[in-house]
């Protein structure tokens, strides 16, 4: 009779280990296809151990197919014909990349120092403790109501932006919404995008196979000329702030935008992913605003606001689109959970968001005055402007030299500094001698080393 | 001279009220294009207001473009054809609707006596007060690295897998993954599903423009006959635990599954969605275990184990698709916050994970006892039959009846009861007489509420 001795040094159960041999014996066809098994009281007696472990080592191998049961005969081995073991090709997974980078003007972040943890934490208990139903639940679809209620008074009274909670859709990300906006609009239509611009929309759309054209800017933002010659349908543009020129959109220029897509039927995704941080002069009215034909679906996130870290976008959608909206996309769960909804809903109700904005817009404006003065005093002062200080979290430095856009990054990159030039964000790659600089992530105490590799980088490639 | 009278009551700037009254001039051509402003100083002595205020309101107007200027001259109204106030179409957006259902039957979700608020408190504390700048920087693409490592050694631990952090995609859902999964392998390619299954997941292929098929299922899961017939080159299965039939798909199915990718280079999505609450013998292999070529996408999410409220999913590319993932899709940020993956990841290595697996695994065994119990004592127990009882956290009752699933269900909700039918989950549906019965939300007291309801439902039914 079939017998397997058990090891003394056994870390898993007896009807596990008499499953797993029993398994191996069947794989590799030293029991054969049909052959019947010992009975159970049998089998037990002969392994000295107890019926139920004998039992429950046949139950696992019937539900997972290697025996089978023929009532009052007994258990028979099914036929399986179990793949050579093919040498598993090691494909050498590349290693997770460290950033060792002293200084990042590149990346958009928050310093630590910035965030309210504490009041984060307190309002985390808060509504933990409430064990609320709600918090463990399938979040609504579009989002928690009373995020979606928060952000419409926050909109309002921010920017005079009347919204109704219904007509908001809360998603993990901007790219996220993105994407429901292709499967909310069509796969079909042909999308206009922003030259210069963020890469990383354009391969949003690639990846969603959808067909789009790059337009011009000029300097009261894209061209409406270029945009009524192309074949799009949809426009994507960010008119507060567009980044990486800085460029705010002028009134006409909107109203002709406005009167493009009203005159078509045309969409236009307004993308004002940091106007709560302008550092001078009051917010823009948005495109969203001055529509009377349903044409603009606004986008906004937290990313800026709180931290790149939280996953929390939303947007706008016009009536009729909350319809469709509701129809095609019904049975998407919402993307964020529902604590951070519910925690953030918090934040805002309580006027701690507004609070954080306010001291946020400060600080960044102190940085800011404190790099750009930094900088005047520098040797490179003679070297460079700076245009575009004013909106946003970014400005534009444009400095002279007789390098080319990529060896000065390489150059950067090698003194610990990580930076991009205008020209990256053209779909024609060009020699922009123009640095974007995001200083939102700089302490008071980095600017130093900031300006200090900014001389560097620049006296060296003077030098050289 | 262009005069405005201040209210006595004005709860904005001056210098806004100001920008807001020259504004609307214009607007309404009360100032004609290309008129003269008065001069600044000129304008703040007759409005007697100090300068700034003047200058604030004009460099506001001259941002937005509603004047210009010109050097040595000064301000000048813009040509704006401001589009006629059309009266907005008032659409009436649906209300959010409320679900006022006794017992919900249908519904994945988690009564809040089984979460461990408490700890998830305690950990976020932890988590916040060591503000760490990870916290608050770009989670990294595929998923903080602190919780895909602690879910490589669950799925070691738990199932035997062997998986590199590296090889874990993190995501906002399965849903999410799903979408993400379809611009990896390319919208080009034709997706098989199983008949019946979730329709949520025939949805997202709709929305993605994207060619697929249905494939029935025999008592061994997924038809490997229909699927070779069928041109299929991907195919989206649950083997562990299909829903809502509840087979386990034996070992030489699984085989010849492997078989049928490996041959063509297909590609299998493994979705595991419920394996962790098997309430009867261990985890079944899983089919990324057994496959040695590459072919298995395997998902899982923290839906079921933690709360459906939570959006923390994630899928394991098999190594050749990483490479091909990092490639493609490393612009796309992760769709998950910081915040909560990093507390997840605390609640995995301080070992809470595994004990409310446990845990919840015997309160779920516990209450569906209970519930088969009482229903076998109540007077329909002879109508019923209970199967595939014994995996994942649903039961098929099969009922007698003439009446039509549609109607029983309509029967259903009248009374307040949340309940689908089996036949819901087909292509063609048909009368199943079956309920799909979703018990994870209930908690012990509801239980003699749901027999009650059930009984009044199948007894009313035989009686009308």
């Amino acid at each position: 009779m079939l017998t397997y001795s058990f090891p003394s040094d056994m870390h898993i159960s007896m009807y596990e280990y008499l499953y797993q041999c029993i398994k191996k014996d069947i794989i590799e066809l030293k029991l054969n296809p049909h052959e019947k098994l010992p009975s159970k009281r049998a089998f037990a007696k002969n392994q000295n151990v107890s019926l139920i472990t004998v039992e429950n080592a046949y139950n696992q191998l019937l539900i997972e197919g290697y025996i089978y049961a023929i009532e009052k005969k007994g258990y028979f081995v099914s036929e399986i014909q179990y793949p050579p073991t093919a040498t598993q090709k090691k494909v050498q997974l590349p290693q997770e990349k460290e950033h060792p980078f002293i200084i990042d003007l590149k990346t958009n972040s928050v310093s630590p120092t910035h965030f309210p943890f504490s009041t984060w934490s307190k309002l985390t208990r808060q509504v933990l403790s409430s064990q609320e139903p709600s918090l463990l639940a399938r979040p609504p679809q579009q989002g928690c109501l009373s995020l979606r209620e928060a952000i419409s008074k926050h909109l309002y009274a921010f920017s005079g932006m009347n919204v109704s909670p219904q007509q908001i859709i809360i998603g993990a990300g901007t790219e996220y919404l993105y994407n429901l906006v292709i499967q909310l609009l069509g796969r079909h239509l042909i999308y206009a995008l922003e030259d210069p611009g963020h890469r990383s929309i354009s391969k949003v759309y690639q990846l969603n196979d959808i067909t789009y054209q790059y337009i011009p800017l000029d300097q009261n933002g894209l061209s409406i000329s270029e945009l009524t010659k192309s074949k799009a349908q949809v426009v994507h543009i960010s008119p507060a702030h567009h980044y990486p020129t800085g460029i705010t959109m002028p009134i006409k220029r909107r109203l002709d935008i406005l009167k493009w897509a009203n005159d078509q039927q045309h969409y236009i995704i307004e993308d004002d992913y940091d106007s709560e941080f302008r550092l001078r002069g009051k917010p823009i009215s948005t495109l969203y605003q001055i529509d009377q034909n349903e044409r603009v679906i606004y986008m906004n996130t937290f990313s800026k606001t709180l931290a790149p870290s939280f996953r929390i976008s939303y947007m706008v959608l016009p009536p009729h689109l909350v319809q469709c909206f509701q129809e095609k996309l019904h049975f998407y769960a919402c993307s964020v959970s529902s604590f951070e909804q519910i925690i953030l809903a918090y934040f805002m109700q309580q006027g701690y968001f507004e609070k954080h904005i306010n001291r946020m817009r400060n600080s960044y404006k102190l940085i800011r005055d404190e790099f750009l003065y930094q900088l005047n005093q520098s040797s490179i002062a003679k070297q460079i402007e700076i245009t575009e200080e004013n909106a946003g979290l970014h400005f534009l430095l444009h400095y002279q030299s007789h390098y080319h856009d990529n060896d000065i990054i390489k150059k950067a990159s090698q003194i610990g500094l990580h930076i991009s030039t205008l020209s990256q964000f053209y779909e024609h790659p060009y020699d922009s001698h123009t640095f974007v600089i995001n200083y939102s992530g700089l302490s008071l105490q980095q600017i130093p080393i900031a300006v200090k590799l900014l001389n560097q980088l620049l006296n060296h490639n003077e030098m050289n």
